[in-house]
């Protein structure tokens, strides 16, 4: 015997109760047409993921029951629908799992493991629930798992074990870092070998605010093989046949009794997973599209510097949404190079994007003849170069204000990690979607970007969009007369292992020099790291695409007296915004 | 037979281990030469709390648990010691309590309950103990516990009524809202209620972020009666002679036969607790110095605009840090009366603080140029109004650069509530001393400070610092000819208790209007609220007074479908940055 199951990898909006149960009807519209037993919708696909605080709203909660209500009314005649909700019992809410045929709820299943680690705070919502889900669906022993409850063993796999359980959807809302679908292969592997069923991975994808869902859905066998994947970084609807023996007699459970008119299945198979570069590109791509998108922007603005961040955030920006919904603006200052402005012209050129030129210099004028009583018998330091950045945040400000534009930042995790950057000047912004991007990948993302020139991504460009020199100057900050990110930071290169160690890792200095780094760089940059707290507070969000982004990820006080005397440098309090200040 | 107990109510800093057990070591010896038998110091006195995810740092707890046992060691000759500290088990990390005697931990106490709502992630970091600690401490049945254990019965509680211990210290660093202190009070009642003991509470004060430990520890006889209480709001070392029988013999725990000398008590009687106004003011002015203290600033920065706001602000300033550490700056635009600038002079003379005028009209001019080519063809409008606020916003963060001072932004909780505020404006700044507050509260405030003009608070003025005229004109941004809050936001009388109803009580727009609320004006505020959240997340931090703050006390989505369409409103993406713009 074989069961037909569709995994409906969907883009859900957090929020729209009403719009992901209509998706969620259309989809099963389909799988039903296809053929399908059953449709797996990923967890909470009702009402988004993570909801956050709305599930504490009554009104939220009741309106997601009701619009799971409706769901199951408008799929009364097709295939058997799973799906993810936020059921409410007499001990508290929870992380749920519905099945739904012929118009009702036929089984509930409640999460067991909460996650409450990362960027993750399900035990501030969620009660666990305490009991397996077996369900007899089209004359299958199936049962009901949802995401955590994957990654370890123990209930509810114990009594799937025990209960002989042939096939276990585990609906998903599993957010995106670099390398994450070949964990979460080993995590079904894990799962599969232990129960020895076939496991149903069913992922979300999409962007929602720091968080992209990567889809990558699975269908994994009892013996661990990928025997098929969907889409990554694309909505999916794959639907599979599954050979598996009717379930034994006395399988509990509720027995669902569809069986739809099976056509011949269409080819499941799919392109291979993007890995390496281009996966980190699509990741930012969607997370930035959808960000955009489910804001209701039309278009993004983007200052040009003629640095290799903002060409990297303006080619993503053209592949997400289209060289008509991005515009950019190059605004030169007294400090800024011919090259810079050549260099700016010629993104927008390749990216072919409209670019308005600014100058600042009179602005800039402007203001320091404001301030002139008031600064009088100091020398010019940071607060001049802050300045420059505070104009040029403004002026891209005024254009949202304007314009309706969204403000994209161009800063890159190396440099909000060490403050190299100046609130509300580069860091002005509305999202920033290279936050979690060290420079070095920058480069990396850029050379692969401009290797897939002739084969563009989806909605990409055709010429190499980032220009050689943009790729082989010194990276500078033109704030001050011949000023390099080197005089201020060490070597990108020594510099991005320091911090994937200290921030992603949580590996202390001593840790790090026991590891054959130099002490004097290690401690230079935990004290960057450690001052630059107060900023990246107001830091706006972006994609994660790390194990561990800045943001509800890493959750650090500002006021933080450890070791701040200990670092061989001298103290400083959060007033400096640039690193530059050291 | 009596023993005695001292209640340590320190100031901890966060992450600052070797300050803190030090601080901890100088107050055993005070302890000590005054007789008591113990001293108790808050909840993870080591590390400060809330110490966020430092403690996932394995350096961080190994110096943690050094600075434990360096804090035993230097108390071996004193009375015993319970302190918070975080522990290490095989489990996992355990928030923790230590009783140290003679050198050495004598017991070890893991917090039952962690609580993971609210302000509070405690199931991030910690697994919850599961027995009780009784202990025999000179001679006496004790019993330990933590915090949250106390909020409800069950663990430890119920043995410690078994085993009739005595007395029951419960160590906190409970967060300040108004009225917390009498909350504490009932939890306290109930717990000696159920178990015979007396009950020892122990807080911490002092500011962390945004959040401030109002201290108020006190002792609660098994009657219920609230016998001794410590100050609020500073520090307190109280020592109490509590009379309870011996420890029945049988009673577990480790026996600590310390007994000191026993000099004469000190009278233990203290002031009443500050109410109402004086409590809440007493409360910003601690978060807003600690803050600043103890992030090493020496100054503050305040832009005064002649509103209610700044004055505020800046009258909160001068008591926290006292004059000469407040400077204040008028930046008048060609939109602003006359009598805003002579209100401004007249708060920062009454203050006797720095005033610096700075024009900012040619700035804006020059703005309005450099954009000209850009902007032709357009109305004004949002974008010009914030430009202004930018352009000030740029002129306090200058200074800021330049004289090492802190910015203190003067945004109240109902403008940062409805997104009536301008980012990188006036929302920028380090600080917000009064965002959790609601402006009718912002005017209840004012009038007692000024009430206080003869007998000022510590570090007060002595005039009346808030003019009659601030008290009493109509609010108003000055952004353009005759703006008047009232053209955009509903009056404040109307609008702040829908603010507490739908942002701090988490109830739904029917059923505020079911209460008896303007239906329009219910969805108009919920519209507002909603739409502004993401420039409440690029907020500085300032201090929590109320029992749900924006900020980690409050997390939600920025990208947020739910009934965005509903209100009967044009819908608007996060681009406007004032509320204005409806």
């Amino acid at each position: 015997m074989s069961v037909r199951v569709a995994l409906g990898q969907m883009n859900a909006i957090v929020g729209d109760l009403e719009g992901n149960a209509s998706k969620m009807a259309d989809w099963t519209a389909m799988a039903t047409e296809a053929g399908a037993d059953l449709v797996c919708f990923p967890e909470l696909a009702i009402t988004g993921y993570p909801p956050e605080d709305l599930v504490l709203r009554p009104d939220f909660v009741r309106d997601n029951l009701e619009a799971l209500e409706e769901l199951a009314a408008q799929t009364a005649g097709g295939c058997a629908v799973l799906t993810g909700f936020v059921d409410r019992t007499r001990a508290g809410l929870h992380n749920a799992a519905a099945l739904l045929s012929g118009g009702e709820v036929v089984a509930r299943y409640h999460k067991v493991k909460l996650p409450n680690y990362g960027v993750f705070d399900e035990q501030r919502y969620f009660v666990p629930g305490q009991a397996a889900c077996p369900v007899r669906l089209a004359s299958s022993a199936l049962g009901i798992s949802v995401c955590e409850d994957a990654w370890a063993p123990g209930k509810p796999w114990t009594s799937y074990a025990e209960l002989r359980t042939k096939v276990i959807p585990n609906i998903n809302a599993s957010p995106y870092h670099r390398g994450k679908a070949l964990e979460r292969l080993e995590v079904c592997r894990d799962r599969a070998a232990e129960t020895g069923a076939w496991i149903v991975y069913v992922n979300m994808v999409g962007g929602q605010d720091e968080l992209v869902f990567d889809g990558g859905s699975m269908v994994v066998s009892p013996g661990g093989e990928l025997v098929w994947h969907a889409a990554m970084f694309d909505e999916d609807l794959l639907i599979v046949d599954i050979d598996v023996p009717d379930a034994p007699t006395g399988y509990p459970g509720p027995d669902v009794a569809v069986r739809m008119a099976k056509p011949p299945l269409t080819d499941p198979s799919r392109g291979p997973w993007p890995e390496g570069p281009e996966e980190i590109y699509r990741a930012l791509v969607l997370g930035l599209g959808d960000y955009v998108r489910k804001n209701g922007f039309k278009e993004v603005v983007v200052g040009l510097s003629g640095g290799i961040d903002s060409a990297l955030t303006a080619a993503l920006a053209a592949d997400a949404l289209g060289k008509g919904s991005v515009r950019t603006v190059a605004m030169p200052s007294p400090f800024s190079s011919a090259e810079s402005v050549e260099d700016a012209l010629d993104v927008a050129r390749r990216l072919d994007v409209r670019l308005d030129e600014i100058r600042i210099d009179d602005v800039f004028k402007a203001y320091l003849s404001a301030l002139e009583d008031v600064f009088r018998g100091t020398n010019e330091d940071i607060a001049e170069e802050n300045l420059q950045a505070r104009i040029r945040g403004n002026i891209l400000m005024a254009m949202s204000n304007k314009f309706g534009s969204l403000v994209l930042t161009t800063g890159n995790k190396s440099e909000l990690a060490t403050g190299y950057s100046t609130l509300y000047g580069d860091m002005a912004g509305g999202f920033a979607p290279i936050k979690d991007v060290p420079k070095t990948l920058v480069y990396e993302l850029c050379r692969w970007r401009n290797s897939q020139a002739q084969a563009p991504v989806p909605g990409g460009q055709a010429p190499a969009p980032i220009p050689e020199r943009v790729l082989t100057k010194e990276p500078s900050a033109e704030l001050r007369p011949d000023q390099k990110d080197s005089d201020s930071l060490p070597p990108y290169e020594l510099l991005d292992p320091v911090l994937e160690g200290y921030v992603e890792q949580d590996r202390g200095p001593e840790e790090l020099i026991e590891s054959g780094m130099d002490p004097e760089l290690v401690w230079k940059v935990v004290g960057l790291v450690d001052r630059a707290e107060y900023k990246r507070r107001q830091a706006p969000p972006g994609v994660k695409i790390t194990p561990k982004a800045f943001g509800r990820d890493r959750r650090l006080p500002i006021t933080n007296a450890y070791r701040r005397t200990r670092p061989p440098m001298r103290a400083e309090g959060p007033t400096s915004t640039r690193a530059t200040k050291e």
